[in-house]
């Protein structure tokens, strides 16, 4: 059933990976897409590695199954976060935000696969240098921190898959097995979804932002940050508002993280305000009308996906 | 092969459209697309309604195959340019810019099909309702002008025909079979290209232009004008420097439009000017590295399209 070689290289049975969220990929949700056969990822972004051992000793309660962490490179501990994971028995490291070279030979040296994230051909081309196991192409589409070439998950895929030789993942505006079947139309050997498991009944979101991602439309989310602090798309709210307020009044850098606030994220995903919080969320949220398990999603994606590339035989005859 | 109900509908034989460019799509190519078994789609955007006269009697000479006119529905004259093109043989009229309303049922009393261009779903509702008989949505890759909320085409296909009954064709992102077989997969009917038939032998863009083309990479394009006058996606030269940083400076909608003066478009495409002019590009440019002739993209789209569909049953064994 849809088994590639990234079902091969990370040991799992569907090639379906939770991105790695931070707030939302604590242990009840990794642990329930890696128990459905997917790839469960910790968001550890707001852990520390103490609190990612603790975590990771969860996800082992739950499943005996392969699971991993992201690990964002911007973190001045990243090499830490790293050990203590591998040491708590993931078996698969997806790294972002940082040079793919830094750690990609040590994560593997301990018997460990390394993913990439990238939002460009020139960053992938840099994964297939460094040996990457796996490269997850992540297009504009996608939800929270955004690559700054704006590329889209349809022209992304193809243009990244004809110049290196890894298995590419893709990422960005897959909710559901459409999205599943056209990813791998376009070269990518498996995909790797946030929106759809923020709104699942393990996900470690508040109630508030579940519901948020099952009411939006389609053009419910923006990108703000172009300017200065990095692009991030996140719901419409009243703060992304005061944000493009103030990023069209030519704010600064410093001017910007004033007046938002540290912890914007963690507002919204932990304290649940999805008017003064960062709701982080793909375009394809416009597409999710309502909470499920983990393993629901999963199995719908296959279902659904298997009967796309049913109904192809037809359309492809003389 | 991939005949879908954009097939009976438009009479072609292939559900692949030339995307309506502006200098670019004239009667050469306009009839070659159509000759080859897609749908030529005229761009008459720079045309007056008898140079469209002049434009599709050059058409029938090529072709006895059915092909269209885009109208954007800006132009203060786009009646009497609907009414020329269907007079002068044109069976499929394509909007945009504008209301579906306006002249559906006119051009539907004309014996002749609609297809309305849409970047959301709340328009795709509102062409559902004026009775369009397909609807192009288009994502944010696309080339030229494009919509405000940015939404990419692999976010906006599942949710546009998720709320409307009529056929859908994607538009954005696609230059090959595999971007074909996604838009499919998607719930598309078909598919629309506009960078891919502008690289090609027939289009009537300058060879400055197609050359770029084949020589950008997947961040060579990038979009101006999000501040005031209309999102633009062309590929990045001096101009584009420019328009980015007079926005920054908060420079008005007047200011911009006198420092980048009218005509910007044909500075590219008609006089061969790619550092001073405009030259719309979608994001998948970078995937194009060749011109070839309309006959052989169409070919080459089905036959590659072809072989993914092949490519689907092994992995949707158990």
């Amino acid at each position: 059933m849809f088994r590639t070689e990234i079902c091969e290289i990370l040991g799992i049975e569907y090639p379906i990976i939770l991105g790695g969220m931070i707030w939302v990929g604590k242990s009840e949700l990794v642990g329930a897409v890696s128990e459905a056969g997917g790839l469960g990822l910790l968001g550890a972004g707001g852990m520390s590695p103490q609190q990612i051992a603790e975590e990771l000793e969860n996800v082992r309660q739950q499943t005996g199954k392969p699971f991993g962490v992201n690990v964002p490179l911007m973190r001045p501990d990243s090499e830490e976060m790293i050990k203590v994971s591998i040491q708590a028995g993931a078996s698969v490291i997806t790294t972002s935000s940082g040079s793919p070279k830094r750690f990609t030979k040590m994560i593997q040296d301990h018997g460990c696969r390394v993913m990439h994230v990238v939002a460009n051909v020139s960053f992938a081309r840099k994964c297939a240098v460094a040996g990457v196991d796996v490269i997850a192409a992540e297009g504009y589409e996608a939800g929270g921190h955004n690559g700054a070439d704006e590329i889209t998950t349809m022209a992304l895929i193809p243009q990244v898959v004809d110049v290196v030789d890894v298995p590419v993942v893709a990422a960005g505006g897959i909710a559901g097995g459409r999205g599943f079947v056209a990813a791998l139309a376009l070269g990518a050997k498996g995909v790797q979804m946030g929106t759809r498991f923020l709104a699942t009944e393990e996900s470690a979101a508040h109630a508030n932002v579940k519901a948020a991602v099952v009411q939006m439309q389609d053009d419910g989310t923006c990108v703000t940050g172009r300017t200065t602090i990095g692009p991030t798309r996140a719901i419409k709210n009243r703060l992304t508002a005061k944000i493009i307020a103030a990023e069209k009044e030519g704010a600064s850098r410093e001017e910007l993280f004033e007046m938002i606030g540290e912890g914007r994220s963690a507002k919204a995903c932990v304290e649940g305000d999805c008017e003064d919080g960062s709701v982080y969320c793909g375009q394809i949220g416009g597409n999710i009308r309502t909470i499920k398990s983990a393993r629901e999603v999963i199995e719908e994606v296959i279902a659904e996906a298997r009967a796309v590339v049913e109904s192809f035989p037809s359309l492809a005859q003389a």
